[in-house]
């Protein structure tokens, strides 16, 4: 059990079309579209990414930092919210 | 009471900090700095915001959401995270 | 011919593992892995695309900009660099 | 002269707006705001200065690269966008 299981067949779904949507920026390389073209095709991509990863997060803290705050292991709560924290650090800094 | 009560004149300093380079930035376009050079300024001070954002929220999730956690009002736990994701969503898309 | 002619097949090859990185995506939800670690992962693409993304930027600027700007069409090269700086803008943005 | 000098007065207005967003900021922590109001004022912050960067960054682009194209230092245009390149990398990766 992970906190995004009850979403599993959202997430590949969604994970599906966004390769789909990398297969689709090979072929606008292929054909030679217009740079700015493929820029905002990028940014869709990168955007749509980037929701699954805060789609993740929440659900991480939702339930399994949860999970862990009323369990009867407060340090392991205490780690869960590091990693949560350096995750979050990693998705603003790229 | 707050998540980052215990940190306050730590966040208090480096948001003064944070002001000096803002007044700085002010200087270096009135001098006439060359644009690159204003331009890493200005991504230096962006990412010490996003530093006190990401400290804010950790101690936001560390504290807040966990004491709702564990407290009696699930729903307002509940609640609690998806602020927290929205604060993320807004910093992510910033 | 387009600004990221030259480098299109090393582009095609970084989309090519970029669409693995996603399949492999899939594998690490279908699997059940630790959230955290399929958020390392999301956040390594993320990177990855951007980085793509960057690189055709400075190709746009370097060649379509600059041979508009060196061309007798002084408006089309406004234009162009109109266009860079909203895409510049989305980059930034997500 | 520098790509925004004709907007001087404009980046300096909204550079010291910033300030005193910055001064608002340090206000909100010294009185215990609740911490996602905080959160939501540190990203208008950032997103007011990634907006000052993105301004210069244009301005870059369309003045100093031209002027360096259009004139007789083919490789000054060509270190010009290599630093231009390298800002956006900055700012996309803060």
């Amino acid at each position: 059990m992970r906190g995004y299981t009850i979403n599993k067949d959202d997430y590949l779904k969604r994970l599906r079309r966004i390769e789909g949507q990398v297969r689709g920026l090979q072929r606008m390389i292929a054909e030679d579209t217009y740079c700015i073209d493929v820029l905002t095709q990028v940014s869709a991509v990168t955007k749509a990414l980037q929701s699954v990863a805060i789609g993740l997060l929440d659900e991480h803290v939702r339930h399994c930092v949860r999970d862990a705050a009323v369990g009867d292991d407060p340090e392991r709560a205490d780690d869960m919210v590091t990693e949560a924290t350096r995750a979050i650090e990693r998705l603003v800094r790229t």
